[in-house]
């Protein structure tokens, strides 16, 4: 996929919403949990319910290696599902990995040509031949980890470095690597005021933004002032979507806070 | 395991050497590539070939996920094999995971719970609240990423931070998280002069030190700098060991080179 068609399928859906898929079978309706595979068949009702509202899908993998095999087996299956169903939809393998280079080129095998996800998160702090890899792969995107939505994230990624934040020396070193075209960055909504000066640095890049709603993020705040000429954002809610009833109405819940959410986000892009 | 454990082992055996289990299906024996699970029975030769010569054990987990399920199946099944047979020797999740709060639980829990890794490493970009939830774990560690191996280490490991490099923040700060006794770091062997300054902030805390070999770090230099009262190095070789012959005897080879590696060890130790 390429940038100019995730934007075509924002303005057609009038929403840049990510619907973060991240099961926790402690929190799925229950009369799900007969099913032979319960995280799957969870994510098939919720993308069934949510895609013409969405124009992301973001499994956070925790969630799956947490389940062993099974788990692995319910994330191909999602995916699988996913690009055979809706193959309009822009995919995000949330793994945060980075290695050393032959390390990392296993992961890009992993998440971008096996699984074929559109897209997998990095972390920075191994530097750019850990990131490289990942941008080696043709029409994919590298999600690099710049400022992350938990409080952790003021322990490194703020601190100045050489003069200036550790985040955006990471942003600003990132675009000098090799196919940096393919680079999007994850930034936090809960710290709207933080896209300004990212958006100096990379006017146009797409922004992964985690952190609206259950984490305290505003969606206003977030689109004053991060949103690029092409929208540039893929803001990204998981419990408030997915969680929204844990009853045999949950896919309905789902698919109305998902309506809430594009409803703003079409007022927005008007 | 309790680093006293780790120790007497170390001291017992004379070595301190971890064995990388990367495994690629290009460079094993092809003849094994005709048995059910090719990756497993590698890794079982290796181990049985080995384990009197080194304390631990180190799967990369890029290695596994790069075959997907199967991948995944192989993985399980080696960290069963050598808690079962080996149950001295001290395992190593080789991940590099880290997230949220909640998320790096999940992690957690698939690594030094289910799978009963001893340890798993860890990057620091996120900061306190997504490592703590590994801390947490009781009688397992974290290694967190310091200053890794790979050219890209200084692009922001080494670069200063409030007039201290960032991998040195990051140890300092480590210091003040909640369970930080299991704590250990991963420390490059290419950067053997910087040992000496990690060891004025940790002075005993076991450092996990890949590089050595196909690397270019070199065995004594790293001890010279490195080595603390209770040993407190962990030495890595992965493809200097297991990838020794590409033949029929490929084990009777690793447990060559490991012997070189251990007989060095044992005259450090002296």
């Amino acid at each position: 996929m390429t940038t100019q068609q995730l934007t075509n399928q924002i303005r057609q859906k009038k929403s840049f919403l990510c619907i973060g898929l991240d099961v926790d079978l402690n929190k799925i309706p229950q009369h799900l949990l007969a099913t032979e595979d319960p995280i799957f068949e969870f994510n098939k009702v919720i993308i069934d319910a949510t895609h013409d509202l969405a124009v992301a899908y973001k499994p956070n993998t925790a969630f799956y290696e947490a389940y062993g095999i099974k788990g692995w087996i319910s994330l191909e299956k999602t995916i699988a599902y996913i690009n055979q169903k809706h193959p309009e939809i822009f995919t995000i393998a949330d793994a945060k990995r980075g290695d050393i280079g032959n390390t990392s080129a296993m992961y890009a095998k992993a998440f971008l040509q096996d699984m074929a996800f559109d897209s997998v998160t990095v972390a920075p702090y191994m530097g750019k031949d850990s990131v490289e890899p990942f941008l080696a792969v043709e029409d994919k995107f590298t999600i690099l980890l710049a400022l992350t939505s938990n409080e952790g994230a003021f322990d490194f990624q703020t601190k100045s470095v050489d003069g200036k934040e550790l985040y955006k020396q990471v942003i600003e070193m990132s675009k000098s690597w090799k196919n940096s075209e393919n680079l999007m960055y994850v930034v936090g909504a809960t710290k709207a005021e933080f896209f300004t000066e990212i958006r100096k640095i990379i006017p146009n890049s797409f922004l992964l933004v985690p952190g609206v709603g259950a984490q305290g993020g505003s969606l206003s705040e977030v689109c004053k002032y991060g949103m690029s000429e092409n929208v540039g954002l893929l803001i990204n809610s998981s419990r408030g979507i997915i969680y929204a009833s844990q009853e045999k109405d949950f896919a309905e819940k789902a698919r109305e806070e998902a309506l809430k959410i594009q409803q703003e986000m079409e007022h927005i892009l008007k």
